[in-house]
């Protein structure tokens, strides 16, 4: 079993264009809000990760949606979270969004976990321990 | 040859989060603006479609982006875009971003032409009158 | 008794700025959507008043804020809104974003009501039924 | 003579709301982008401000806009910006929006100049240096 997540939202006025549908842009801070719940949800939230494991932070390597369905002002949704693969030093977040029974957007964001190194940030490897509080 | 745009922006302050780098959703913005100042620049404005075309909206069908390098505070960067392939109904606008010589951001967005269908809308072949402005 | 609403928020991680508190421009989303979710509690959500009242929106006059604590990321947040004075054509809507006990952003927003003029918008007397469902 | 800065801005897609103007809440990040170019401009960018005067930043205090006129899709604007007053602690930045000869959007922040005091930060007195490069 893997930890999933599911938050419900509303596409607010100010998340939508002129067209009146959700300017795709905010999908991606979303994810990003999901993306930190879901550590929070795996009782490891971002902010308390240096202290325990020196990793400093997980930014983006990549990100990406496919919007299957537009998603008009005041529509409710869901958005369903959780890690769809870890590999070494990165691990991937997938983030689906949907409208109702409607998959409406497929989302997903890799990131890589990076410690300090002098000034500089590296990555490095995750360990077994973060992992398994996902499982 | 391909029409390309070239857009000199500065990382602000409010497009950076608690570690001082840009906030990745952000991109999404530029390339969407990126995008519509692209059409112009080949002499066919995204509101302009409808009355020449029919085409009410070019919508995202797929977004994405590889970060490469991070984007801090005060960097001057280039957003730089072009139509990389024009299929039946969509397109794909490649977006790079350069921080000097450095191509720190990789992006693409695939977007498909619609019309009014009624209440609906549906995608339509894209002409090739449109296509041939962005040569 | 004035219908009052409070919407519990976090700030998170996308919110903050290099300094790691809320960038204030996000704020007056919130009071957006407060706004709005403000007419749906009286049973008058904003897509509904044009057939109601011919009242096609409620556009800003003026908005502002006072930032009194500041609201480091991870803070969690009431935002509590409701109509402070209704006008003849406008209406303020008071909002006040605790943080605990601690009033840390007392806001306001002005909005006027607006029906259409041919192709224009004019401002329009708000109608005493609308009034009263905010009592 | 006070240092005035002017930006050309457009208003762009993902700015505009579903009745297509500008989406308030995006004015203000203007205005912050503005008053960091306004210290820029002044020769004392924002990130420099600690090293010179041990001032590690400028928080809001207070802000507000006037909208006196809506801002549609692809409307070419003017931020006109300049400190409009210095208290002891805190000043008052002015940003005025223009449409042409048309006034906007009258926007005005408040920040307050602070220090860092142990963990916590403090306001300071703001240095008669800093002042004259603003004249």
């Amino acid at each position: 079993m893997t930890l999933t997540i599911r938050e419900e939202r509303r596409i607010e006025w100010g998340d939508c264009d002129p067209i009146g549908i959700m300017f795709y842009p905010q999908c991606f801070r979303w994810f990003d809000i999901a993306t930190h719940h879901l550590f929070e949800a795996a009782g490891r939230p971002m902010n308390g990760l240096e202290t325990r494991y020196g990793i400093v932070g997980c930014p983006l390597v990549d990100a990406g949606a496919a919007f299957k369905s537009p998603l008009p002002w005041t529509t409710e949704i869901t958005v369903e979270s959780h890690v769809a693969e870890w590999r070494t030093k990165s691990f991937v977040v997938s983030h689906n969004v949907w409208k109702g029974e409607v998959l409406a957007v497929e989302g997903r964001e890799v990131r890589v976990c990076v410690a300090r190194n002098g000034a500089a940030l590296k990555g490095v490897a995750i360990p077994e321990d973060l992992k398994a509080c996902f499982a």
